[in-house]
């Protein structure tokens, strides 16, 4: 038996999510249906570095499963590619010790969101980008992101529907917010991230990006703890699992 | 009454191309159903400057229809845009003479095919370029492409099915191969293409990028004349109709 680390990327347009449902196209579903063709109907589980909602994307995703096969990795990635569709792929196969988890063993993640911002509609990313049309303060954007990194209780920052029961500090080790001519990329790296928080942050950056607010008010949202404080989720598309990192 | 001429831009991955079929989903198809909505019910049809294949995109194709109404161009625009789907968008609107018309009044077009020459596969590109794993020796591609400029019979390079019965003659003002990074790009401009001609010639580049055949071969493969010289037609992810040029 031995323990096996997939780094998989995924285009989240087709999927309802990462995590498996009946009836439902998942990424979960799907590669633990290529898993168990190659072991002859035994059935493989897989186990997550998190979910991702339906229409996130992924290009750094971490997963595990146990395997009786003593196969070389290339060939675990090449046979898992056939079996797999062309919008999840499996990028790299390592094997790993019998205690390594996925989910338990994070140190790091990185996630980035995409804003295509431009009045024209670009039918190219209308699944790969939020097309926001509205003037952006880049720079007041970049002042609220510094407010943002370091340890901090993210509760106003996450969905009123998280079932995380124990703390919600969390600790940002980079908050950024580039511009590439009509592209604005946030990029977050943390150490955890509580359900929804990166769509929830992006939606209060494009507050204070309009001018609604000020990059300072990071600082009371914060203190306040209450996710009625700020505005709506912004949509799934413009999100992207870049890296997950392990000890 | 008022001739409109549109521009319009689609992400062929949907579609089951241009032209309206019975029970398939086409650009012509939604793009009617949205003008007969707009006219109350009164069927309105659209000529475009030519048809593209499943798959294949535009960032410039270009259509002209009658209406009856006296609207602003920007609300047409604005009106358009708000009854078609996602992946199908209107640039411009324009008011037209009566004797315009998309197909006959073309004096150039524009297709670019997008290669992307990397062994991983991208999951995000899968229905935007033709992922090509294996080496290009893209000066030998550039060298073929000079071959390909001016008026030539391009008999060879069009499909069998095509159903033109007059000249196969056709100037190509410019046939070009770029390199940025992975991505390689060819550029055609020209008076006119034949069915498949953009995907059979992009076929035969890569037997050159490959040294399978001579840059030099072009001039004696237009010579024959013959659609059996040369060999398959490449996907359609890769085709883009970028602009459509009138007198």
């Amino acid at each position: 038996m031995a323990r096996l680390k997939c780094i998989i990327s995924y285009d989240g347009s087709l999927f309802s999510g990462f995590q498996i449902q009946p009836k439902k196209r998942t990424v979960q579903g799907e590669m633990e249906k290529a898993l168990t063709k190659m072991h002859k109907g035994t059935p493989i589980r897989i186990q997550a570095s998190g979910r991702t909602d339906t229409g996130v994307h992924s290009k750094g995703q971490t997963v595990h499963f146990d395997s009786a096969y003593d196969i070389p990795t290339t060939n675990w990635k090449q046979a898992l590619n056939t079996l797999l569709p062309g919008d999840l792929y499996v990028w790299e196969v390592g094997i790993v010790s019998d205690t390594f988890h996925a989910r338990y063993d994070v140190v790091e993640k990185e996630y980035r969101y995409y804003i295509w911002n431009e009045k024209e509609i670009d039918v190219f990313k209308r699944n790969y980008a939020y097309q926001f049309p509205y003037t952006l303060n880049v720079t007041a954007m970049q002042e609220a992101c510094r407010y943002l990194e370091g340890e901090h209780d993210f509760t106003t920052f996450s969905s009123a529907k998280a079932t995380t029961k124990g703390s919600k500090k969390r600790t940002l080790y980079q908050a950024v917010c580039e511009q590439n001519g009509n592209e604005i990329v946030f990029i977050f790296r943390g150490s955890g991230f509580l359900y929804n928080m990166v769509r929830i942050i992006v939606g209060v950056m494009l507050d204070i990006g309009q001018e609604r607010r000020k990059p300072s008010d990071i600082v009371e949202l914060l203190a306040k703890k209450d996710r009625q404080m700020v505005g709506e989720t912004v949509p799934p598309q413009g999100l992207y699992l870049v890296a997950v990192k392990y000890k």
